[in-house]
């Protein structure tokens, strides 16, 4: 047996997302044997007891409830991950962090920033170890990106660009609410807004500082769907796509676009970022290439190179195969479960944090209200993301 | 000796674009013999005679003259091609109408609406025979991907982005005025929004539409340059970068930027296209190819097709090799030097004119203003453009 | 507790090919949960006890063992996988068989034919459940093409082609023998004929059909090197690069090529198929992209498809996350533990098999001969790969 | 009028290379205007009175004759330009040379090494001026390829690899002979070897040295045609696909393909060079584009590069457009006639001329015999190319 410490997880949501954090507990021992604790899947939560026991015994977890209050009463758990649709992250969140649980919630962390501020108060107040999924950070190439930026070899910023494009939701019959309540604003708070822009507006502040203000533009293509609620056709209310511009506090421009009607993409999270000397460029669709231009190369053998980052001196790679060989989406799961982990063995903050992501939030609605008011808006973001 | 019909050709100003209109008018006879015109290099003119002279003996061009308006007291002239910098537009365009000579005019059509719309005028009430020199329309990519358009093959449009990026004035020793014009307001009117967005814009309204309104961004990223004028420090009225949202009339949002300070970018204009059913892409860097993502082929193996547009059944392309065999970017000009031939010969008009390209001009002004104002903008489209 | 029948895994070997397999064995269960065999770490076994022991901890073994003929003893294990250097391969695989074990083989076979067969004979005798270990086969782009192939879409065959480019012996202080077995030749038989074309043939003539001759050429850059059994500069008995050409059964060429000198790739795995309307591609490099031309549609927008192979209808895909988000490396050697663990429980064959792989090292055999007669060679075999 | 020297062209054969070269001998003038000598189209000549009329009246040559015999009596011609099928290159060529012409010669140089040895004794006996068309080499990016490989910045080269694919004679009902002329092997001498494979060993023995030995294969896939002579059904004698490996005198291995059978590919010639320290790629589709992979790159960033040959010091790129721009396929010929006539005016030689092609010959037919016999083949080369 191991005689490592246990960090007894509850998680609570057994959707998508609940999928990839399993997965990311229980391969972080076999990838991160240096690390002082290991994951214990000790509970996992949904009300509908057929799924979650069956869910239960498909990832191995110790035992089942279908009440989270009860999850957050047992001795036995150290921390909660939540996996709910976006209306609970708050409820949870406060009631974990009262009850002395470290906290790790799926993004976005809020609807609003309004809720946000009371997840990060109590929080903060109970002193609970936090972290937020923007998982994507943690690609390797993304972390990668971060080495390069930080190392000063781009030089002053001029141009940052992020989108976000998909094409599932072409389909007027797709309804809102119940399993699709990312198509209902109840439930979601906005639609790619906050399911798909706050990725980008997450790495982006990470990588080139803080948003100051910005200018947006919403559109809603289907106007209507049935509500799975009530069975009636209803007003839909998210976003089907969004776009924006901003300033960076560093003097750069920058440009944000998410979409679900873009049809021929899947999953198309693209950044770039231009500056005086070098410029990055990345896409989630080939996750492990990192395009890099150096303008200090020699001119006549100047290009963008499409660095294949499966080297073991890159981010995070040393931890898988050899050269050549890549990984996948889910890695970014693993990543951060080992580096939760790794925070609370060193009692250090893992990034982002409820504190980090309430910026996030910020940006999130300060472009949902530029949109509805057809003006610019200021942010009020206050802290760098780290 | 050709039995053609001659088209007589004044070439007003000999830098970049006079050179790219010589070739286009050497080239056409050799390539597009079933023409009843061919052009005829009678003058070309320049201030500057040492450098008009080598101009004209390195083209042949009959003879050279100094004075444009001397030019447009020849009768054995038939068209005038304006490839001065901007500010000379107007002035030149509505004199050569007024003299009853056709009129090439190189692209922006002008500095303001209101130069664009006097130019107009002097051009519909001349009834002369007119064009813009939007090259990059008749790429033959691009031309394939109006005719996918217009076979209605992408359904309903949601998106059209595109952007066109380049790095050439990251650089602060650069000066604004006489041989760098394009970095002077006075002479060029703006900065990427006239020189580069126009393109865009141009390519985007002629594929899909009007664009009914705007919010924009721009930046100048050095704010003083060395004027060439007067040999001092200068306030840099143009702008360097420019981002811009917008609604087409057809529902579809529309995104568009460009920069002259993005790192590794030389002349990377891409257009993308989202429909219901297909989706088209396109990228001036590797101007041969276009994206096509059809969503009706069958799923296991849908995916975007690279089209490398050199069959004979694709535009413009059974006038040049053989499959496979690729055309460069000054292929653009000679098609628009046979188009507007036939335009000649058969009575019709030669799409972008005068008209087309005001509103082109609106959609500028409309950005500028709405950068300038924080806010969104009409732009006052009036007809579409074919 | 699961009530699934186990699987109890007895792992010789804690390289690299050991990390793979353990973590193919771990991840089954929670991705494949529909099967009724769960494997079960029930012990690993290396020479080295303080390594295995360590391996034992890191991936959850229930137990290790220093000896693998004592492995063989064990009554609580049901199958045996070797992941040694080539060298014990066939010396382990008939002890397992003739104790009744299961026999999962790393790639090659063996190091010869003669080894080879001898392996088969005791399989077959033994009437043992066993497979090889060609993982690449279980990517899913790469299964995707063996079904489209098979759909009969590409017509007659005239080409295939494929090469294994690594660069990562360019380094004449590397040793051969010990840790660096693929260097030696009594450890590993061949170079890279053995290590990375046998992927390749493997691939070939599951898709393709038989390989009826060879032509093939051999070279050893680095003549000398030391050994460190000896500590003593020795002569290089690999190859490291071969070419070959030959002729499939079904009348079309081929052409393979391996090398680990070639700069700039560290597992340039590609593979091609040329029929009469259709066309195949891969790159391990960017492994969920499959490249598809189809002859059959319309000539203006026919272009190579890249096909991102993450969707549910796609093979295995509906096992992991969403359309767009990829998978990696190690997954092909999950679908193998899972496609072992179903022929077991429907009582079929898992492909490879060691006779399938028989034929893979007649080929293997026989370019290494023609390299060394200069002449072309037949192969030799003599059943068509399943 | 031009004070240059006239160089009075006189060309034979108005197919495809007719007008290649026909638009490389009109362009020059206004892209190299620093040259002493210009082209003169003097003369044209074929057969067919009415199509060889048409031609000179498209691409203005000042006449034009149906018997190549008496264009070689006329005084008024300086050089003579041989774009007939290749069982006329011989007699033509050795005929102008004794009337005392400069020669520029269509690849392949001839059907055999035997006619090619006759030409370059008859060449050099007259000690006139030649070169032999293979273009490629022009294209900028494979100059810039030449460059960066005689810089050293590659170091010992271990493989050279070229392929040259494409799909045009995927049709059983394309006939041999007349206007198929490529299909008859009398007529071409051989099938994709000379046509295709002639091309890739020019480069590769231009870019890596002479090649020792040739061991190679050989496929018709179609075995009989209509013949246009008989109108019969005939034997097909040409080699529409052909493979072969080889040694290069510096120790490299090499790997050349051609195949008219390769579904998808239009005219896929690539090639690729990998030395000890960095490589280098090309592909023939994307001809602006040059990849370049270097080691000695910081680790983390490595990758290959793309670089988009565009720049003003790159080869050839400060005669057209400006940064980001691209030429095509014809500009291969445009510089190929100002090197010739730089060479002219240098009185140095224009690579490659009669004796270089032979080389290439030597290789061609070491090929087709290798195939023929099944054996390695020595090619003979004795000098390198230039």
């Amino acid at each position: 047996m191991s005689d490592k410490k246990q960090m007894r997880i509850a998680l609570i949501g057994t959707g998508f997302m609940g999928r990839t954090h399993s997965n990311g507990y229980r391969r972080v021992p076999n990838f991160f044997p240096e690390l002082a604790y290991e994951p214990v899947l000790q509970v996992v939560c949904s009300r509908n007891e057929a799924k979650v026991k069956a869910f239960a015994e498909q990832w191995g977890y110790a035992s089942y409830e279908t009440d989270w209050r009860k999850v957050l009463q047992r001795d036995d758990v150290d921390a909660v991950d939540i996996c709910t649709p976006n209306d609970m992250h708050a409820e949870i969140a406060i009631a974990a962090a009262e009850a002395g649980k470290m906290v790790l919630c799926e993004k976005p962390l809020a609807r609003t920033v309004a809720e946000g501020l009371k997840m990060v108060e109590a929080i903060e107040k109970a002193g609970v170890k936090n972290t937020v999924w923007y998982n994507y950070r943690r690609i390797p190439a993304v972390m990668l990106a971060k080495q390069i930026i930080d190392s000063g070899k781009l030089g002053k910023i001029y141009h940052y660009r992020a989108n976000f494009l998909q094409d599932w939701t072409i389909n007027e019959n797709l309804t809102q609410g119940g399993g699709n309540w990312r198509m209902d604003v109840d439930s979601a708070g906005s639609g790619v807004t906050g399911d798909l822009l706050a990725h980008c507006i997450d790495t982006a502040m990470w990588l080139n500082g803080s948003i100051k203000d910005v200018s947006a533009v919403t559109e809603t293509f289907v106007k209507e769907r049935i509500h799975e609620k009530t069975g009636k056709m209803e007003k839909v209310g998210i976003d089907d796509a969004c776009i924006f511009h901003c300033h960076f506090e560093n003097g750069s421009l920058g440009l944000f676009e998410s979409s679900r009607y873009a049809r021929g993409h899947k999953a198309l999270y693209t950044l770039e970022i231009n500056g005086r000397n070098a410029s990055i460029r990345w896409d989630l669709h080939d996750l492990n290439r990192l395009e890099y231009f150096d303008h200090s190369d020699e001119s006549i053998v100047r290009g963008w190179r499409s660095i294949h980052v499966t080297d073991g001196d890159q981010p995070y790679m040393n931890k898988w195969w050899v050269p050549g060989l890549s990984v996948g989406y889910e890695h970014s799961f693993v990543h951060q479960v080992a580096d939760f982990l790794k925070a609370v063995e060193t009692g250090s903050e893992c990034h982002p944090n409820f504190r980090d992501s309430l910026e996030t939030q910020r940006v999130c609605e300060a472009v949902i209200e530029s949109a509805n008011t057809r003006a610019w808006k200021d942010t009020g973001v206050e802290t760098e993301l780290k």
